[in-house]
């Protein structure tokens, strides 16, 4: 999803446990971020990507906003000029930084970040030894929110510099198991039928984490459906492209046909024709690979799902039909640890949807505008993060991110 | 709608009751064309827009194209480079002129597409008369279609030639009995509650015509709601407006808050504050008139209608709540005749949807994409033409139409 | 010259002369508009161009702002709010329309504007007829400036008429014997030499007519040159062509070989390869003709002019080669009846100019940037329009106006 | 001027020499980048610029390719895939990175780049020890070349590194001592006054190096003319900025009035406007500071220069007016070591003018188009590399340089 997304957190753990768990958290981030060199981390290769050092500094940003400004009289800020440079989009607590400049900013360094880390981390470290057990639950509510705002930079960060490498003409290797969806053994697709009916869709309030988008949960009306067991591989894809796809404009939606000519789109994003070799390869985070054609095709559009889709004579699922047949736990493959699943469902509000009050709620609605859902959780999601009523959301011509699919009808 | 949608239609007509119909219809383009000179008829004031000259040549087309080429061997064009000017979207029928060079056509000449309606309409009335009556069904459902096409089309004449004369300087005036909402007595808005519960929505299969995007009825599952009898108006949209909701974020959508930024939005269109008269007043196809505070506010767009129900602390109806409130008969006014009425509803196909075969049916489906619903009809929908299953579909940052917006809760 | 250049204007006239050149220009600007219906003089095709109707208006807009306005107390307008729709960029007589928005005004319509005409005609007559003789020279240099600036509105119709048709999938026909740069016999150039030295350029000062541009007359030193008895032609340009030249980056300045990437270039203008007849055609205002290869080259821009000058291994003239070499009157052909000339001199002031006082003159300088200046004039110039110290300006991209070359070296 | 100028270069160097005088140039340019990060060296922070990183890199790319690859058989090349990525607009010798893209390689890193110029210098001090002395020539011209080049890159390392610390809403210092143009006492203008007449300007053929643009020397004819001995002061600019200049259409050329509009221009680039203070700042490599009245105006655009004269009641010279003023050696302060001064002439060709064969001599005549030239040198210039002959050019609305202007009349 673009942007983040604050929700209400419940939680009923004590500060050690979420003492423990920051740590952890902020070492995954920080070890995202350890191969890379300064300039790695300086870069801001396209509008809709953030330089890696903004994300640290963000993630960071975010612990001393809502965490030590609002609860901790005795913290000092390190620099205050950074509360300004590393706000996302949250109006409510000032200005911010333009975002299509954020790789313009030299300073502070990376190294300035790190110890804007390092500054932070020690003093929610003291904070939580000393916090009033009274606010007990409210700080627990915004620290989850703040981890599982992180996860989410972590899988930005991880598709934000792939884009980056990827338009380095060395085409530079981040690391040699770096995430990237794995094949399985792709044979026919097998179709698992559903009555449907009317099922109770979204989060199950609990003392779990979810965002408020996943709320309230509510009941749907289901027509009967089949789903697929499987992601469509790169191999089924090319069976598409193979077949005129990309020139054929009954297989596309207006805007999608717009776009697949005024971008000279003619296969996935990274995907690059190697005449040498005779084939496609295509870019990873481990550089250039040749194409498996058992993988999960990735990095394709709501466009480029929804056209296969159609070539192939079904639909995308509903986030409904998706969530109701996940939960069913009969023979779907490849759920959230693959690829981001694009569903037909259009990015609304469920109905009595609130938002949380206060900056650090107030915004989850705002994004739910002309983007589609996407279901499940990638390769590049901790695997913690996801959940199966996880509502990730994108513009229908967006691929940067590990967007696959996975048909019904 | 963007462009016009042909689909299935279904008709039991007898050829003498299609000819007059035929003529009913041709008729009442011609008269809204008949006030305006050739100058008039030839610009294109903005790339949403077409020319009038376009209009009336492009709906003669659509009866050239599917009835007279398809079925009548005797037919002989006036000039067979009209079928590349006038044909709209539709790319399986061959070529066509870019759409936002509509207005670059100075020949042929206002008079000479006049010539080519008067041809094409003796062809029909001629064909009508000789057609093979084993035909009678087909030519009957296409006829049917191109009527409720080329009342799509009267209604984009008021609204491309409304804007057109409103970048006049001289603020013309087009006729003095023009469409524009007319108010009804204001009172406060009464909320009609609904129960909900599983109910039919979509186009009940019979002889009468509907689009395609209308069917298949099908079941939907609707929580217990409100609506208000009436649209909002003037009046309400003004205590919006002076509560300072154009500069107050936490009202809008994202991109909502983008487009009145970037757009300097700060009223609704054609909305102009005359200092003078120390008020506001807006253009018409009468002229510029001051505002009626009991009139419905109209040419708004449905991120101001979404932000005014945000301010109002209720919501936009969904399609389906419009749709079943509508149908139950009790109390709501301004159904169809006044503005149309955003919904909270994006822009989707109906379970089961099948678009209809060949180049006439082709394109319903295609503009589905980041639409949002508008239900109910305008002051320049001829009156015929609307239907309470009807789906209107319009870019959320549209608002050269008739558009309005009732509430719900 | 993009817009036209009202300048310092010195004249003996009497009245009763002036009353007779007034009907012979105005006449001659009507003659162009004829053939032409209201839509054809409706539309701006182009931000370069201008709608007939406006270059019918803005040039009897001239006459009664500054002729009418200034001395004439009984004149009455006929419609005030003409005075900003037709003022072309004047700011110092107030406020003006949009440029780009021209061929949206589409009241007045073209009766209406042509009222305006015979109206500003009549009041003319009739002030010439009671003018007070003591303001007989300003009027006249008045008079004088008006017709010379309604002459290059002229050329400016054609030209604009031409892109307007040329844009037409009709390729629609002004008129059979249009102005179209014609043949003459071409054999080989003969190359004029000259010794150079001090020389004196720009306008003899003398009761003839000239713009502020050409003056003060002055000496320049010329080193010694040669220069082309003819212009370039088609054949000579089609050799150019068929040697690589749009796709041989060393022929080319970096902004011309941006220019002709970036817009796809590889002919002149109006230029169309017709398969069919196996050849190059060009579109003129008598319709589609085939390449004359003896005829002078046209359309092309300096970019164009200056590779096929490198390619050819000479050069273009400077201006005042050009203009020395015109008035030695030794050998040169298509000095001002064929096609305006590109020369190697950007467009700026001679070493004290200053631009006339007021409105009327305050602007000639101020487009003196990033232009270079023609000499000549081409076969849709009238005739007495013309002089050796006449110059034309354009950026070095554009190539709507009849524009060749002549080669130096 | 935009990129830099490779020509022409004559030399008598032996290679004893030709290695001292590379040791120092190189220093001079690590000299510039030492100060800074491996952040502040990566980021491009406008079109127009390049990244230190970038510099650094293509200045070293200079003699690898012209001198190691072109006469020394046995040099191997650090990684070839520089060879694309830091050509600067060199079509002749091979592909390049496109210009806008060169902030996005992160790869190789500043360490990286800071190792290819070790390798290279290395290779170049041993090629001068083993260089076949019947090269000599040949090998001094291309290594004096380099210097020169090299030079202009060092001046546009402190011009792009400004502009870079000038958005960074931190307003970070670079050094205490950096290039800034220095206050003289700043009495009122005297005019210097000079005949004119026929006098030779150009580059005096000779042993020392010049650019080709600087050649031939030839004879111009100049008017009697009178210029000022100093540069105009922030304290002049001010009193046209309070006398209204930004707001007065009638100063400005055409394009200017649009730039100052379009760009919402009101004061020199770099100033800001402090109502702490109130007053003007101005941003330095220093870090932000009060502006100097009696300092030279500077960061001004050929469109604020002219405007400047205008108002003033006088002119910019022309480049030969002010060679002819600077060679007389009469009281003409602030010539080369404060701001360049734009001048009233066009940047053309030399009468005889013909670029070097090859390419490093190819291209000084491509950028002949649409730009002014600038005479004199800044003080970010190295004071070995001006010359009273010396050529500087940029488009009118560029002024992210050292850019001023000295009056004439």
């Amino acid at each position: 999803m673009s942007p983040s997304h604050p929700s209400v957190a419940r939680s009923a753990l004590d500060f050690e446990t979420l003492n423990a768990q920051y740590r952890r958290v902020r070492s995954a981030t920080l070890a995202i971020a350890s191969p890379l060199s300064a300039e790695d981390c300086q870069v801001q290769s396209m509008a809709d990507a953030s330089p890696i050092k903004w994300h640290l500094a963000h993630t960071t940003w975010f612990f001393e906003t809502f965490l030590l400004d609002a609860f901790d009289a005795g913290y000092r800020a390190l620099n205050t000029s950074y509360k300004v440079l590393f706000n996302s989009y949250y109006n409510g607590v000032g200005n911010k930084h333009p975002r299509s400049e954020r790789g313009m900013i030299s300073r502070p360094s990376l190294s300035d970040v790190l110890a804007y880390c390092s500054h932070v981390d020690a003093a929610i470290e003291s904070f939580l030894l000393n916090a009033d057990p009274k606010d007990r639950e409210q700080i627990a509510a915004l620290m989850v929110l703040g981890f599982n705002h992180e996860q989410q930079h972590q899988e930005l960060m991880f598709t934000d510099l792939k884009h980056l490498l990827s338009i380095n003409p060395l085409a530079p290797v981040y690391a040699a198991n770096a995430p990237q969806p794995r094949a399985i053994s792709a044979s026919a697709i097998q179709w698992e039928a559903f009555e449907g009916g009317i099922v109770e869709v979204g989060h199950q309030p609990s003392t779990d984490f979810a965002f408020d988008n996943e709320s309230p949960r509510h009941r749907v009306l289901l027509q009967p459906y089949q789903i697929a067991d499987r992601l469509v591989t790169n191999g089924d894809y090319l069976s598409f492209m193979q077949d005129g796809a990309y020139s054929d404009h009954s297989l596309w939606l207006s805007d999608g046909w717009d776009w697949v000519q005024q971008s000279s789109i003619d296969s996935p994003m990274y995907w690059r024709q190697d005449e040498a070799h005779q084939g496609w390869q295509t870019f990873t985070l481990s550089g250039l690979k040749p194409i498996d054609l058992e993988a999960p095709v990735c990095h394709v559009s709501y466009f480029e799902a929804d056209a296969f889709a159609r070539w192939a004579g079904v639909r995308l699922p509903t986030e409904f039909e998706w969530e109701h047949a996940a939960n069913a736990r009969r023979g779907l493959k490849q759920l959230n640890d693959t690829a981001w699943q694009w569903t037909a469902s259009a990015y609304l509000p469920y109905p009595g949807f609130a938002p949380a009050r206060g900056a650090v709620g107030e915004y989850n609605g705002k994004f739910m505008n002309q983007q589609y859902v996407l279901r499940g959780g990638s390769c590049a999601t901790p695997v913690e993060h996801t959940r199966l009523s996880y509502r990730n959301f994108f513009q229908p011509d967006k691929r940067w991110q590990f967007t696959g699919l996975r048909l019904a009808r």
